[in-house]
Parts: structure tokens; sequence; C-alpha cells
């Protein structure tokens, strides 16, 4: 869409009719991308690449745009810290798209393949997902890696960002449209919802049928409203209440140096430890040690009674303490009696998204990893590598706590699904 | 659930407090069943086996009734076979849940396994998807083959049979419990919705946190009202309009004998073709040995005007034949003029269930394959194929032609979902 059509577009009265619009252009596209190669893919996204570096002028101008009236508006450290690019900025998002190109192509690789009495061939091979709606506030940056990873997979995409950055993610989109073009994809692969509109967000996530899946990216009440009000499947995590939980058989070491940065290494992710669960065995011997080194990094503990008897600096923890996600310098810490009083306790109020055990008994271990039921178990290590990056996955589009499709960190391979493709040779059924 | 509590049930004015209480019965069950063993599950379906031998007089009693009400009530020749039933098919019933107890276990397999740079060890593990719910019309053995697929992959399963049946299901459903409670499973890991009270289908749609999948089974209101209302994910599909095209390079005894058996082996079933595309340039000498045998069949041919020109015996075919699942013996024939024209019509008609191209020309069938955006799609093969068993499944909980999670037959496999188990060392993020 060019740039005037996106200003008239701006104050459409029917966002209904302009998300219909824009998924059929989607779908129109995706079927394109579906069969295009590797190789093109990739030399797509290399040119977004380049082309996000020439226009980076542009770029930063829109930007400022945004900027100035974020601050006009109050808008606060923070907020602008995620708002604001810079050339550094501009050249992360640019390399981003090209660790995207260097990653493996998902599309058309075989599953499984198997041949039948009868001579029926069947693979199950991994085909494009179709067309991929993201919901995000405003990191600009969104705009160019939702994009390019949608792009990998085959997908098409219709990307809503957050009003605030609206002149620089419509600055980027028209960036990456112009690489889309050179590679001799349709431009219509990834779309910006071009209206600041908040209907038009309300009409993606009733938009099944033209949209396969929604994933939004942003805080809690964003991610909340998106899965209440959705008619379209939903990826993504609402909570990340991660438990540390040191076993009796704990190496002390490990089990501080670990809770240490589960919680303190980033306290706003979502794979930062909340709560603290240690063996009441073990407390009177590891919990004094991780305590102090808390403390000293300026986290707040707020324990049960055994805690709290243990150091005077322990504040009482209520009932809601268990079930918050302070995503700040805050920990919950709890003494139980064992092993099954963890797993109730991570059962109860854990939000299935990464859980850790600290011990040196590996039957402890694996009684712990069979039976959280979280995206992600863990054993003798910070919860903080809940990352697709950590992974290994190069890129990722975010973080599943759902059940269906796909759970735990999303990368591009997820972003796809499958047919089975059967080969006979005039085989009827009897 | 005794009958006693049931028959109390049976009245319930609270649908919604009824099925939430069900649900969490049945995750508390699902917890339990996750860590269950292969071997434990499988003398589990072993023991419902015997129970359906043992009380097949008390089951026949109740079928009795249903089918008595049933006439009484009018219903005609095919809805009365799908409810009946005799001793050989509780046998059957029996068996089925004896094959499944002899499938592998989806549940612990390892998907994939590598090591990070840093030592961490990372696995993506099979584990039960949770609560399935499942909603079928009048055919009780739904009740017995749906219940052991979920058990097989460790899921609890809230059953929602139709009222016709509902003497018949509940005496199943007894039968059923009294198997898991002989190898120490919770009874609650298989529930029969026990009312009548059509609210309880609406309830179990909006039980999002409790349910974690629907499976609707039946007729095609029964999936069109599941899909609309439902705010849990649905896997199902709602039409099955196949396709067979004919190239022109196809051999003319396949194309004839997958034709007729793509229609005619069993006009009923979701795979069944609806639509045969032929190429102009194969037609004249392809087309009318397979109306011939078609026609011979009993099949009416609804066909485009070239079609009508071959045979005086076609009827003319309107805009809405294209998009009609039959379901019946009649075929809706056009000719084409080369495959691009074929794959149009099918991305433009089709159902994304099952589609088939008859050529010995191995790159237009391996066009055919990749762009057709089918759950299924096949080579020289018929239709009728497109089933869990045939595809060495061994069982299968129905069709999905969602993009999302499953596709195509779903067997015990996708009844799952993973979680990613990481060992570590002591290992914390930098």
């Amino acid at each position: 869409m060019t740039a005037a059509a996106q200003e008239a577009f701006d104050d459409t009265e029917d966002p209904v009719a302009l998300i219909t619009e824009m998924g059929k252009r989607a779908r129109e596209a995706a079927r394109l991308l579906a069969s295009a190669s590797s190789d093109q893919k990739d030399r797509a996204l290399k040119a977004m690449a380049r082309s996000l570096r020439e226009d980076a002028e542009q770029i930063l101008s829109a930007n400022a745009k945004d900027v100035a009236v974020a601050e006009q508006n109050g808008l606060t450290g923070a907020f602008l810290d995620r708002l604001a690019l810079n050339p550094n900025r501009v050249e992360a998002m640019a390399q981003g798209l090209e660790a995207i190109a260097a990653l493996p192509d998902p599309v058309g690789e075989e599953l499984a393949r198997w041949q039948r009495p009868n001579g029926l061939d069947i693979a199950r091979v991994r085909v494009p997902l179709g067309v991929v709606g993201i919901i995000y506030e405003s990191r600009p940056n969104v705009t160019a890696d939702a994009g390019a990873l949608c792009l990998k997979a085959g997908n098409a995409a219709i990307l809503r960002g957050g009003s605030e950055s609206f002149h620089s993610s419509r600055a980027i989109a028209a960036s990456l449209a112009s690489g889309l073009a050179e590679a001799g994809l349709p431009t219509e692969a990834i779309q910006l919802v071009p209206t600041r509109d908040r209907a038009a967000v309300g009409a993606m996530l009733k938009a099944q049928g033209l949209i396969d899946i929604i994933v939004p990216r942003g805080g809690k009440s964003l991610i909340a409203r998106v899965q209440d009000e959705s008619r379209v499947p939903v990826l993504a995590h609402l909570d990340g209440i991660c438990h540390v939980y040191v076993h009796r058989d704990a190496d002390p070491e490990k089990a501080k140096s670990i809770a240490v940065n589960a919680k303190m290494r980033r306290t706003g992710i979502c794979g930062a430890a909340e709560t603290l669960l240690v063996d009441q065995a073990a407390a009177p011997a590891i919990l004094p040690g991780i305590l102090d080194a808390l403390i000293a990094k300026g986290c707040e503990i707020r324990g049960d009674a055994a805690t709290q008897a243990l150091d005077s600096r322990v504040a009482a923890a209520v009932d809601e303490d268990w079930d918050t996600e302070y995503l700040d310098a805050v920990l919950a810490v709890r003494q139980v009696d064992g092993l099954d009083q963890a797993l109730d306790h991570i059962e109860r109020h854990g939000s299935h998204h990464t859980d850790s055990i600290v011990t040196e008994d590996k039957d402890a271990a694996d009684r712990f990893l069979n039976a959280v039921d979280s995206a992600i178990v863990m054993h003798n290590a910070s919860t903080q590598f809940a990352d697709g990056g950590e992974f290994g996955m190069g890129a990722e589009i975010g973080i599943s706590t759902g059940r269906l499709h796909a759970r735990g960190p999303v990368g591009a391979d997820k972003l796809t699904t499958y047919k089975y493709v059967v080969r006979g040779e005039g085989q009827v059924r009897p």
C-alpha cells in the first residue's frame, strides 16, 4: 500500500472492511509465498536488510516524530527507550534480518515418511501456516523482526503496531516492502495496518478464516485483552511466574548462583524467577547464603514464617505473593517439606512457563522434570535461559504457555503446519 | 459418578456449574494420568475391554431402551443403524480398545534433543495435552473409542454423547470406569456428561482453561455450531469437498478406477470425491469411459457445457455444484485447460481436505502436491484413503482441516503437546 493510500485509510470508518481487505491480500500473498524457494525468501530478507540501511535517514526522522509526540504526551523513560531508534538500532534490525536469512528454511522438511502394505507412500511435510497477525506495543523493531520471521516460514504477516510508534513502523514497513519487491515477492507479504484506530485490533481478533494465528507482543493488559477477545487462535504467554526449587540435595554454590541469576540478572523478563522454594532440611545450611547474596544485590525478600525466622530482613509474605509476577527485584521465598510439596506449590501457583530444580539427586531431578507441567522444566540451570536465542533457535516470535500447536519459545519452525503427501500407483480403497 | 448421582444431575439446572466441576475433576485426573506408565494405561485399556464384554448384557438392554424411544420418535434407518448395538458391535468395541492398547505410547517420546555451547542439554519431549472434550451424536461406540484414545495419550476425556444414545453411553461409560478402577487409574479419567440438557454443550464450548481441546464428531450442523460458538480450540473438519483431477497425461485405466472408487466406494464419508476435474486435452479420450463406469454404478453426473457435449446423460452443473459436498451418488464434472486452472478451481472451491491428481507426469504431480493447500494431497490414489486407519495410525479421533496443532487424520500422537526439558550443571545466563 502506498503512503498516500495509507494516509487515506488512517481515518477509515470501517476497520472491519479494512482488515477483511488486508486479510484477502495476505491470503493471496501467502499462496505465492508457500511455493517461493528458500533462496528467494532469503534474498528478500537480505534485500530488506539493505533497504533498512539505505532508508535509515527516513526511518530515524519518522521515529523522531513519534518520540516528540510521546514526550509531549508525558510518556516516561522505559517507554521512550523502547520507542526510540538510533543508527545502531537500525543497524541491529538489519542484522536481525540477515540472521533470519541464515537460518534453515523450515518449509518442505519431511517430518515423517512411511509405506503402507498396499504400496502407498505417505509423507508428512512441513508447510507454512498461512497468515499471521501480530499485535504489538510501541517497539518499532518488532515490525522488522516479526515480519521477517513470518516470511522465513512462508507466511504473510499483518502487523498492528502501537499507535505511538505509528510513523516509525510505517517507515520500516515501507522499507521492507521495497526489499520484498526487489526479490520479486508480493509486497502484501508484510502489511502494516494503516490506521491508529484501536477498533482495527478488534477486527483482527475476529478475522477467523483470514488470519490463522495471532501473536500479541507487549504488556500483560494487551495479552489479556487479546486472549480474552480473540476468535482467532492466540500464541502467547500471559504470566511468567517461574520457580526455583532448591532440593535438600542441592549443591549450595549452584543453588546460590542459580537463584541469584534467575531472579536478578534481569528482573523484567518473563523467565525471571518470582518464587524460591527451599527444602526445610536444607534451609538452615543453604538459604542464609542465598538471602545474603540476593539482599546484597538489592532484592526484597518476602518469606514464610520459617524463612523470616532465619533472617530478620525478610518481610512477611502474604497469600497473594505466591501468585504474583513481580517483574521487579522482589522474591517470594517458601520452605517446603520436600519434593511433593514443591510440586503441589508449583502446580497451584505457577503459570506453566519455566521452573527449575537445583539438586545433585538425579532421581529427584527426573521426578521434577516429569511431574512439573510447564513449557520449560530445568535441572540445575537458571530460569533466565527461557529464550529462543538461548535455545539456539536464532530468532523467536515469542514464548507460548498455551498447550496447543506450540509451547515454549516459538521459532520459525513453529509458524508452520504440515500436510500429508500420499504417492500411489493407481491404488483404490477396497 | 454413580448412576444415582447421574440421575440426580440429569435435571441439573446449572450446566455451567456441572461442567466446571467435571472439568476440575478431569484436570486432577489428567495430572495423575500424565505420570501413569505405558503399562498401566494399557492394562486399563485391556481391563476396559474385558469389562465391556462382561457388561454386554446391561449395555444391550440400555441400548434397547434408547432404540425403543428413537423408534417412537420416528427416527429413520441410518440413524437407527448408527444407534443400535448388538453382541458383535459390543465385541468390536472391546477389540477396538485392545487395538488401542497395542499402539505405541506417544507420551515421553523425545522429539528432538541438542546441546548448547554452554553445555545445556535441551530435549523436546511429548507430553499429554490435558483434558479433551468430545461432543458427538448418537453413536454409542464413540464413548469407548474416544475415551480410550484420550487415555492412551494420557488425557482425561469429557464425553457428551447424543441424547438419543444416553442410556447406551451411560452403560458403556460405567463399564469403562470399572476397567479404569481395576488398573488403579482415576475413574474421572473418562467422564460422561450426565445430563441430556443441550446447555451442557454450550458450557463445554466455553470451558477454556478446563478443557484444552474440543473434538466434535457428527453431522455438519453439529460441527458448524461447535466451530462457531467454541471458545476452546476445536479439532474438526466441516466439509470434505474433495477433488480428483485427471491430468492430460493420466493413465486412462488408473483415472477410471480412481475416479469411480473416490466417488462411489462409499458416498457418505468425508473423503469421498465431490468434483472431477479433467484436462480438456484428455477429455475426449478418457472421460467417456469414466462417465460410463460411474453412471453404470448409479452416479448422477452434473457437468459443465463441454462435459454435457460429450454425453447426453450429463445434467447441467450450476455454480453451486462446485461448492457442494453431496455425500451422495452425485458428481460434479468440469473440464479445465490445464494444471493451473485445476489448481485455481481447487483453491477456490475446495475445503482443504483431500485432493488427488491422476497423471504419469511426475513434474505435474509434484507441482500439484506442492501447490494444493489441503490436509492431504495425493498422486494416483483414491481420495477414499483419507482415513487414520488407512494411514496406519491404528485409531483416529477424527480428521482436521484446521491449520493449527493437527491437520489431516488425528491419531493418539496428536492428542499431545510437548515440553522442553533442560538439563544443566549449574549454568547461569551471562
